[in-house]
């Protein structure tokens, strides 16, 4: 069985999207990305993956996969006929991946990365500077369509779904984007998305206490 | 015939280096990224991409694509033969995209973005705290291999090359790194990447001057 070692909340989120998505099975393993354990037995989550951080999917074949662009094409590719991945030769593909670099370099390498690790105001001040041109991209792109890439739910909807949420506690207020935020309630609507949510936000929570 | 907007020695470079490895036929046009003009008519380079960043790869179709981890798989997938990336289906093809994630946004976004757009040290401290770890990642992998996927040359390998290659005037000595120095020579020594970056550094010294 696969197994995804994630952190709630974190960009991690977009894989457990997927996976419920796709109708797969998985094992869940909670890392804990502040402390670098493996919540279920203390271990060094380093041990799982030198990079330590999340997502990690672990293959059948024993094999360990990182970074949420390569993650999440794995996954769909696991089950074409739901659309997650447009199919190889399908010039789409490439939209999907354009759409899955930028949202993972610039959204949250540029920006929600610094914002929940520098903390600091002198770290922050050009990144905030940069969140707004940024966002105008999707959303400029989203103002008639309904998802990223082509007329059904992909793998990048599930990467930016998870940006979009995360942005409001690195404080930026989408609603300043009526079409990324139109896109979100739609995306939250999606019985999948919701039950990760759920389940993540939960676990969130027991971090807070 | 393909079109390439590029900025001498910027990460457009490996989508240069990806066309000449696979002896594709294509126009370049220079694009200013700080002036955000055409150099070729002086045009509106927003005109080209509203995001103002290279590469911009212009298709037969003549749609434009965007981030250099999409640009350079489409230009893999046309010279199949070439291996720039491990066919669809086969498993190293995740390894390409999870290589093409972690340089884009862990080398590229995460420290030379920063150092070369945001100069201020209020802004690096943090940025320069982290590319010892990150580059401790593709130095273990490079320990015993040629490459960074497979036994050959990928377009993995055109996009590290670029980073390594821009370190050093981001201030990062990666001769410290005796893989990743050994590996850039290895690189460089390929006719293709020596042609690539001898048309660049041309056109980057008249920016200089």
């Amino acid at each position: 069985m696969l197994q995804l070692y994630f952190f709630p909340m974190a960009c991690s989120l977009s894989s457990r999207i997927a996976l419920l998505e796709a109708g797969l099975d998985a094992q869940y393993h909670f890392a804990h990305i502040w402390t670098k354990k493996v919540v279920d037995d203390d271990s060094d989550f380093r041990g799982v993956s030198p990079k330590g951080a999340v997502p990690v999917l672990v293959l059948e074949n024993g094999e360990r996969l990182t970074e949420s662009a390569a993650v999440l094409q794995y996954i769909a590719d696991l089950k074409p006929a739901t659309g997650l991945a447009p199919a190889f030769g399908d010039p789409d593909r490439y939209r999907l991946q354009e759409w899955l670099s930028f949202i993972g370099a610039e959204i949250h390498k540029g920006f929600l990365y610094p914002t929940f690790w520098y903390k600091d105001d002198g770290s922050l001040s050009k990144p905030r500077a940069r969140i707004t041109p940024t966002l105008s991209v999707p959303s400029a792109h989203l103002a008639d369509r309904e998802f990223l890439v082509g007329d059904r739910f992909t793998a990048a909807d599930a990467h930016l779904t998870w940006a979009l949420l995360v942005l409001r506690p690195a404080g930026v207020d989408i609603a300043q984007w009526p079409s990324l935020s139109a896109y979100l309630e739609r995306m939250q609507a999606r019985p999948a998305v919701r039950e990760a949510i759920a389940t993540e936000m939960a676990l969130r929570k027991t971090l807070a206490a």
